[in-house]
């Protein structure tokens, strides 16, 4: 017998991207179009159905190799629904009925999830959490966004709020303002915006002496990945600004090893380009702020689908529906 | 037919209760033995037995008409593995293996909980979150403890770590130390303990004036009772220590709304004798600090079935076994 074979959509702000996956949560083939949301949201059904549509095509298939599909978008949403919101990326949707669309003009059965979630459970099913029971992924870009995964069990929560990871508050007394408007969230320290305005407030305290001084002149600015370049290259502030990230990140982890207690904790997203030695600043962290049992088993690792994972998820939560039969 | 029954048993620090439930959650008959745990752990699994043989004949029934056993204690433990490692609540015992003897003794099918969890299970299935399909506990007494519920599931985690909420860190800058050692823990700023102890310090301020100064002397010293007794007086210093203290429950309610996103956060444990006006003291920091939707749609409670929501909770995990026929 042939193997199953799923589509997964990954809908971001500046592109989607659509690919096959097999049983194994093996990627058959996938391409990428653009989004070009301010065309609009009938503009942007369409787009999603031919990007599914060139997928297929893409791994040498016909629709009728595929048993289902997955669609992951940003928030806001209303996961159950299938519908997106009002999603601050994808300016001017709203209240767009993403899943009913595709199942509709596909005539399979169809999945919705939110993006962090999809990539969580793509990281789960065939990334680090392979051989994972539970998984707890930290996705750093932008912003700080995460999923949660127990067994086959993704938590998107009652309200589609699940696994807003950097939304949890970690300081009271001296709170930083986070991009959603509160105070104190995780976000607001340990994302790479958060990363790049903490360094270029360092560098511009009276007597500060640091290597980043010459980045911010450039166009753009300085990046988080200036940030950690020079780390390297042993710059005192940047490595302070680095450590610190790690330490945030930390007591996120932390966080959730004193609530979910997965087996795994995975960081993903564009901050993880700084490589092996700041996983290893987390790993030092939080080994010194969990709980000792947790602290000597939970594996801290990074992500290994990069930007495959979310429509790999995408494809796991289309396969979990079929072979759950519930459709 | 007539209704099936479970036993429950919640082995404390100080007591141990069980009592026999129906399928429907309701407790047919409880007794409460003291646990004696410097007797050591031989003495503590027969103490354990009796209590289960008292409870049985408390409700007129015979170990015939039993099902299944449920059993909950502190921690440390390992929950899978049915033994309690090192309890700082039961000293001297250490690594008991409750859940096989009793299911030797018994021949019945025996779960094994953490007490918290259970307690948290308990007002899922027949108390508070009767109506809810997920819930996430906060017990407040002299640590605080919790409990995550969603859907059947139980959160006990991997490392049986889960919903240690009095453990998630909120402060950074200036923590306050924990009874663990650890630093800017929940616990350490929203425990009984830490009621009194931020009010002493409250107190001792220079120029400080709150009728708390009075109760300061008398044996056994202030107590969060009197704090909340005193604020609902008008008290200035005693109204913002419980206000602070609603504070930091809506923190953690928060961080638990944004990560679990669960129907409904419960608040149990002695310090609920508060009454409503501390309830909407939280509810009221809830609705400012969390995202819009989960803040409008969260319900946040109080627990219903008091010190018996342990043994209850034990008796749902003794029934879930058995109705999964997972023994």
């Amino acid at each position: 017998m042939t193997k199953r074979c799923y589509v997964g959509l990954d809908v971001g702000g500046t592109t989607m991207k659509a690919g096959v996956v097999d049983d194994d949560g093996t990627s058959l083939g996938a391409v990428s179009l653009s989004t070009e949301a301010h065309r609009g949201q009938e503009f942007g059904l369409e787009r999603m159905c031919e990007t599914i549509r060139q997928a297929i095509a893409a791994a040498g298939l016909q629709l009728l190799d595929i048993s289902a599909i997955g669609v992951a978008t940003p928030g806001t949403m209303d996961i159950p629904g299938g519908v997106i919101l009002d999603p601050p990326n994808l300016k001017p949707w709203r209240n767009v009925p993403v899943r009913d669309h595709i199942r509709k003009v596909f005539q399979l059965p169809t999945a919705f999830q939110n993006d962090a979630n999809a990539a969580a459970f793509g990281e789960f099913w065939a990334g680090a959490g392979r051989d994972a029971h539970s998984l707890v992924l930290f996705t750093l870009g932008t912003g700080v966004g995460g999923g949660i995964i127990v067994g086959d069990l993704v938590l998107e929560g009652e309200h589609s709020h699940g696994a807003e990871l950097g939304h949890m508050k970690i300081e009271i007394t001296n709170p930083r303002q986070c991009g959603c408007g509160r105070w104190g969230c995780l976000e607001a320290y340990a994302s790479a915006t958060a990363v790049v305005k903490r360094a270029v407030e360092a560098v511009a305290q009276p007597g500060a002496k640091s290597q980043l001084s010459a980045y911010q002149n450039k166009a753009g600015g300085v990046t988080s990945r200036d940030i950690f370049d020079v780390a390297a290259l042993g710059d005192t502030i940047a490595s302070k600004i680095v450590d610190e990230t790690a330490y945030y990140l930390a007591i996120g982890a932390m966080n959730m090893m004193h609530t979910i207690d997965p087996d795994m904790i995975v960081f993903g997203g564009g901050m993880i380009a700084a490589g092996d030695s700041f996983l290893e600043r987390i790993r030092n962290h939080v080994k010194e702020l969990a709980f000792p049992v947790p602290a000597e088993k939970t594996k801290i690792c990074y992500a290994q689908l990069g930007s495959d994972a979310g429509f790999i998820g995408a494809a796991a939560c289309g396969r979990q529906l079929f072979l759950r039969k519930a459709f």
